[in-house]
């Protein structure tokens, strides 16, 4: 029963719908290249897997970001899927109930994900629960959040992990009960194994719009972890995090290949953005990202106020979707549609990255001690800047 | 005479003139907010300039990016113009005549920019000389590296600079005689009084493709200085430098409003991504960026190798122009001509930068001291990178 289906007509399903649908193939070619750096190969995907998609009412679709053939080293391809998705029931439902139809939807979408052969799966921000961060409200919503050792979500995805060999990234509100039952901004890896390999918590937090999300939890302290994983080394960039380029630098400072990015946000906020961000993130650092963004827009019992001069009101805006993956030589896939539910597949050698590092030397013209010394310097409070006045 | 006049027929003028030409109104105006942030305002361009531009044959565009009215500050209003150009005659002429020719070209452009009430011009990187790094021949170009003191193109510009009321950026190839003779790629600020301000080096030198530029300068050593002029804080990040987001920040850092970057750049090596760094670096650092290239393609007399594998030849590709202007608040221009030379105004309200911190929140929640302790820990030569495995 999906009840939250109140998608508005207006909504464009994607930009990149519209200029294939319009723009005559010779100039779309030249527009595909300079906008996303040239149009990807499609994914072969198993029909099986096309079939049940089908059933299931998610968008499904698949791209190749390939690398040269090397002389030492074999290709190193691996698949990364992404899964976007709308909440399934009334944020008034009972919260187990929420969580258990969230579980059910996106079951059907990872069993597809293995059906694809997909190595690295990761799902969206908070994705077994509303975005509720936006009502400030801790009651009932601060009961969702759960372990990130061995919460109900991360068992649940464990399953899967083993069932599909496949590491899974699961971002949740995490409740530290070891720290004094505080509350953070999780993203858990669970290995092919099944086994939980760590976290990694969301750096930077938004007090912007609707996001005021340090009411539930300040900022992380788990720094730039990489995990090291049989598909490459990954590390997590959560929401917000992607609006700070430092913060991607420094996963790419710790060897990351590919930095996923669960999101949670609204057109109205963020949307000129999100093409952006992530893909610069991947150009400078010579790495994969992988963005990813719910979809949907969700309303809530009572109303809350967004600090805009504007009435009270009781839904904040749509999800707009739009999950996309960029290579680090800069080429993306085409994003996700903004209103439906879906799962991207991108197949990627990850041999691209050390390539393109040695083709542009993003890395090594990049001068890091002059930046060490320099921002050891600006934190300062009497720091003085270098202005020149006439 | 303009001999170089050899864009071919191939070339598409600009993706946004694309867009326009095939999407009807209401997709192109969400194809416009979502890939732009929405679609700005055209400039009253005095009619004199108008003529003038046609005249000359170059492209004369003009946008406003506005800001909210506030209670306590006056807008700060400004205009900024960004010239992009080829060069005008072919690189075997005596040097010194095809300086010339682009310093009379460049004249006309910048009395439109006067008539257009410009209060900053900025010209592309090393305006009044072929891009001849490309070659790595130092005879007989190092002949024209000059004074960023009183060299002649400084000269040159130091009228139109009084004339107009207005600070003019000049990117030039620079000859240090006080450091024995170096050469350094430098952008000299002229003050609006006619004197110069101070100069600004290159700080991230490529060596990638054609541009071994290492073989004429090294990086620069000017740090990231800003340059406060009447018409606010200004600094320059010059072209290979959009690379590297860690540079963008520091300029933002010691308090830059409008960063300019002055390029070289050709469609095989970075088009896909020059829309995206520019316009990353002004939403990540709350400023106004301008990024600017030159147009049109050079030959030279002697061929030269790559190091890709292909055949020695004679031109290195096309410069690309798409020249643009981008907020605070990621809104940006459409981009100049990719093919033609072409003027580009816009008017921004400097209080748009404080407004978006505000809004954003994006430099309070930067956490630079996290970064200072970890840029410091991530330099040393026996730094372990918190990679965790199973």
């Amino acid at each position: 029963m999906i009840v939250v289906d109140d998608i508005a007509e207006m909504e464009i399903v994607s930009v990149d719908a519209i200029l294939e649908k319009y723009i005559p193939e010779h100039e779309l070619k030249e527009v595909q290249r300079i906008l996303y750096g040239g149009k990807l190969e499609k994914l072969n995907i198993p029909s099986a897997a096309e079939e049940l998609a089908e059933e299931k009412k998610f968008e499904l679709a698949g791209y190749v970001i390939d690398a040269a053939p090397e002389n030492i080293r074999p290709p190193r391809i691996v698949r990364i899927g992404a899964i976007q998705n709308q909440i399934v029931l009334p944020t008034t439902a009972p919260l187990v109930e929420q969580r258990d139809a969230i579980y059910k939807r996106i079951e059907s979408m990872i069993e597809a994900a293995g059906m694809c052969g997909v190595n690295i799966l990761c799902l969206q921000e908070a994705w077994p629960v509303p975005f509720f961060f936006c009502t400030r409200e801790k009651d009932p919503w601060c009961q969702l959040a759960e372990s990130a050792e061995d919460g109900p979500s991360v068992k649940f995805l464990q399953n899967f992990a083993i069932r599909y060999n496949m590491v899974i990234i699961c971002s949740i509100l995490e409740r530290d009960e070891i720290h004094g039952d505080t509350l953070a901004n999780t993203a858990v890896v669970i290995s092919n194994s099944g086994k939980v390999l760590g976290k990694s918590r969301k750096n930077h937090i938004p007090r912007s719009g609707d996001f005021n999300e340090s009411t539930y939890y300040l900022e992380g302290d788990t720094g730039h972890r990489v995990f090291q994983t049989q598909f490459g080394k990954i590390a997590i960039n959560i929401c917000y995090g992607r609006h700070h380029p430092q913060n991607w630098m420094m996963y790419g400072i710790n060897g990351a290949e590919i930095v996923f990015n669960p999101s949670a946000t609204v057109s109205g906020l963020s949307e000129p953005l999100w093409s952006i961000e992530a893909r610069n993130a991947a150009i400078a650092n010579s790495y994969f990202t992988c963005a990813i963004n719910r979809v949907g827009t969700e309303h809530y019992a009572n109303e809350f106020s967004s600090g805009d001069g504007k009435p009270a009101h009781k839904d904040f805006g749509h999800f707009y979707g739009s999950s996309y993956v960029t290579g680090p030589d800069g080429r993306r896939t085409p994003g996700l549609s903004r209103t439906k539910d879906g799962l991207l597949i991108t197949e990627v050698d990850l041999n691209l990255c050390r390539q393109t590092k040695d083709t542009w030397c993003f890395r090594m013209t990049q001068r890091l001690p002059l930046y060490a010394e320099s921002l050891a310097a600006a934190i300062k409070h009497d720091y003085e800047p270098p202005v020149i006045k006439e």
